[in-house]
C-alpha cells in the first residue's frame, strides 16, 4: 500500500473554521479519489491528510488539483528509527536522480516533539548516510538539484524527494454558492477558479450569443470542472439576444445605443441576480480587470454595478493581463479561450468609456418613463 | 551620461489607450526622478523609454517602483556595429562577474529590422566573442548564470546584464480617483496598492481607534506613497468612535448588536462613499479576501455590499493569506501591519458570521422605525 502526504494551509486555519474546513477538505480529497476510480482510505494525521492507496502516480494528478491543499508528496513509510530513515532516503534519492554529480539537502519537520532527535540531527544524521551512499554533494541552500523531506509522525518516519504544489485556497463547500459569468473569453473562467478556490460552489452562467463563444464558454466549464471536486458544475445556458434585445430596443429608441455594453451588462447582471436567488447563491461573479480595455474603466464598473442587488465579486480585478493569461494557462483555459472568436453583434460603434453615474440615472429614467411597469426591478 | 532603458507591459497596449498610458507613464517617471533630485531626461523610443542621467545607482530603485513599468536595465549604448557590441557585451559581462567558471547566454532583440543581422545571428556572434574573451561557457538555458541583452535601437545598440524588475500594471492617473479603507492590518495597504497598481488616484481614509493602529496606518500609507509616483497620498483621518457609535448604539437599543461589525463596515462604507462623492471618487476600496475570517463569509459581505451607491472594490477577494502576505512584505508594509495591535472597542462576543439579507433589511427597517429620519439615506 502506497502513502501520499497531503499539505494544507495552516496559516489559513485560526480558531473556529478549523473542524469544518478538516471536514470538507477530506470529503473532497475522497470525492476526487472516487471520481477517478482510486480505491483508497483518507485520514487526517496531526497537520497532515494521509491517502493510503495502490494507486499512487495515478492519484497525483486529480489530488493536486483539489482546493485546500496547498501541497503534496508520494512518501515512504518506515519506522521512527534513524537507520531505517537513512535507508528510505537513500532509496528515495536514487530513484530521484541523485548521484555523484549532483547536490542534496535534507529538511527533517518533528510533528512529534518526542522523537529523540531534532530536526538539525536528523539533517545532518540523514545527510552524511546519502552523501556516503551516493557520493552527493550536500548544498543546504535552495539552489540544491534535491531536497529530501523527513517528517516525523506518531507512528513512523515519512521519507519523500517529490512536493507537487496544490492550489491552496479553501476547500468547495466552505463558503455559500455563487453564481459566474462564463463567457468565451480569457477572464471569466478564471474568476470563476478564483472563487472556487476559496471555497465557493460555482453556479457557471453563460449568455450564449453563437456557438463559437458558447462552445468555448462550455469547454472552459469543463476544464473548471477539474478543479470542482465536491460539486458539479452545472451550466445555465440562456439567449443572450432574447435576454437583452428588449433593453438595447429602448436604448436605441431614446438614442443612447452608445451604452450597449453598460445596459448589456446590467441585464446580464439582473437576470444572474435573478437565477442567483433561486438557486441560494450570494453573489455575482465576473472577470473584469480594472482598466483592462477601455470598457472596463473605473466609471463603467461603477455604472454596470450601481442598485445591483447583490455584491459583484471581481476577484481579477487588480490583476494585468500576464497575471490573468498564467493563471489561464495554468488552469488549462487558455487554449480554449483564444480559439478563434466571434464578434459581439451588439457592440456600438464608439460605446461608452467613462459612463458617468448622473447619465446613467437620467438614461434609467428615461427608460422607465418608456414604459407604465418598472424597467428592471432595481437594476 | 548614462542611460537606463525602461520596459512597459506591451500586451496591456491594445488600441486607443496607448498614447494616454504613454504620456502618463513619461510623466510619473519624471516626477520620481524630481522627487529623488535625480537630474535626467525621459524619452520614448519605439517600444521603451529611456533615462538619461548621470545618476543610473540612484535612480534604479526608485523606477522600480513605477506603476506601468515591467523592468528596467542600466544599459551601454554603443554604434550599431557588431564589433562594438562584442566589445561591450564583453565588459558588461565582466562586470557581471562573468569568468571561466560560470555559464552565459546571449538574447538579442532586433527592435530595428534594418540591421543587418538577425537576433539569432547576433546571439551566436556576441556568444562567441565574449566566450572567448572570458572563457566562459554559453548555456542557452534559462539556467545560464548570465543573461546578456542586447537591443538594436535606430541610432544605436543597447547591452545590459541586469534586468530590475518593476511592477507593471498602470501609470498611476489613467483610471479615475477611489477611497481606500485603510486600517492598521496586513490587507488594506496591499489593497491600496494593487488599485495604485491599476492606473488609481487613491484616497486613503483611516478611521482612528487608537494610537496604535493609527500609527500603523499613517506608517503603511507612507510605505505606500514609495510608490504614488504622479499622486500625493493625502489620508483622511477620520474618528471610528465618533462616526460609528450612534449606529452601535441603535443596534444594542434594538437588541442586535451581534451585527456591530456589519454595521460599523456599513457606516465607515457610507462615509467612504460621501468622501468619494466629494473628492470625485468613483469606488471604494477594500482589503477583504473571501473567508480569511469568519466575518469576511460570502454572506457578510453581501450584508456589508447591499445598496452602497458606489462600487466596493476587493482586488484582495480571491487571494489566499500567504499571497496577501508576500505581497505585503514586497511592497513594505508587512512588519508595520504586525506591530504590536490595539483590539477594536466595539467587537460583541458573538458577532454575526454570515449574515442574512432578509434579515439586514428587516434590522434597517427597525432602526429606521426608532427614528423620524432615516439611518442612512442608501446604506
Amino acid at each position: 500500500m502506497g502513502l501520499i502526504l497531503l499539505r494544507y494551509g495552516e496559516i489559513a486555519l485560526k480558531g473556529q473554521n478549523r473542524q469544518e474546513f478538516l471536514r470538507c477538505l477530506r470529503r473532497n480529497v475522497r470525492r476526487c479519489l472516487r471520481e477517478h476510480h482510486i480505491a483508497g482510505e483518507v485520514e487526517s494525521v496531526g497537520q497532515r491528510l494521509y491517502v493510503r492507496t495502490e494507486q499512487v502516480e495515478e492519484a497525483l494528478a486529480p489530488l493536486s488539483r483539489v482546493f485546500g491543499l496547498v501541497s503534496l508528496s508520494p512518501v515512504r513509510e518506515v519506522p521512527r528509527d534513524v537507520d531505517a530513515i537513512i535507508a528510505a532516503a537513500i532509496e528515495e534519492a536514487r530513484a530521484a536522480g541523485l548521484n555523484e554529480n549532483s547536490s542534496f539537502r535534507v529538511q527533517a519537520r518533528r510533528a512529534d516533539k518526542t522523537f529523540p532527535h531534532t530536526s538539525p540531527e536528523i539533517n545532518r544524521l540523514v545527510g552524511e548516510g546519502v552523501a556516503q551512499a551516493l557520493h552527493a554533494r550536500v548544498d543546504l541552500s535552495a539552489n540544491a538539484d534535491i531536497t529530501l523531506g523527513v517528517e516525523i509522525a506518531q507512528d513512523a518516519a515519512l521519507v519523500f524527494a517529490r512536493v507537487i504544489p496544490a492550489p491552496g485556497g479553501f476547500p468547495i463547500g466552505v463558503e455559500g454558492r455563487v453564481v459566474a459569468l462564463i463567457s468565451g473569453g480569457i477572464d471569466s473562467p478564471v474568476a470563476a477558479w478564483m472563487m472556487m478556490k476559496r471555497g465557493c460552489y460555482v453556479i457557471p452562467l453563460h449568455f450564449s450569443q453563437n456557438e463559437v463563444e458558447t462552445s468555448k464558454a462550455l469547454d472552459n466549464i469543463a476544464q473548471l470542472s477539474r478543479y470542482s471536486y465536491g460539486w458539479e458544475l452545472r451550466p445555465f445556458v440562456l439567449d443572450h439576444a432574447a435576454t437583452v434585445m428588449p433593453t438595447l430596443e429602448k436604448l436605441r429608441a431614446i438614442g443612447e445605443s452608445r451604452w450597449n455594453c453598460i445596459f448589456c451588462k446590467r441585464v446580464l447582471i439582473a437576470k444572474a441576480c435573478e437565477i442567483a436567488e433561486e438557486q441560494g447563491a450570494l453573489g455575482v461573479v465576473m472577470g473584469d480587470a480594472l482598466g483592462q480595455v477601455a470598457s472596463q474603466s473605473l466609471a463603467n464598473l461603477a455604472a454596470i454595478s450601481y442598485g445591483a442587488p447583490l455584491p459583484i465579486l471581481r476577484p481579477l480585478l487588480g490583476l494585468d493581463k500576464t497575471e490573468i493569461i498564467a493563471l489561464a494557462r495554468r488552469i488549462g483555459t487558455f487554449a480554449i479561450s483564444t480559439r478563434a472568436q466571434a464578434p459581439c453583434a451588439f457592440l456600438p460603434n464608439h460605446p461608452v468609456t467613462r459612463g458617468s453615474l448622473s447619465k446613467l440615472r437620467d438614461i434609467l429614467n428615461r427608460l422607465k418613463a418608456l414604459e407604465a411597469e418598472p424597467y428592471e426591478p432595481s437594476i
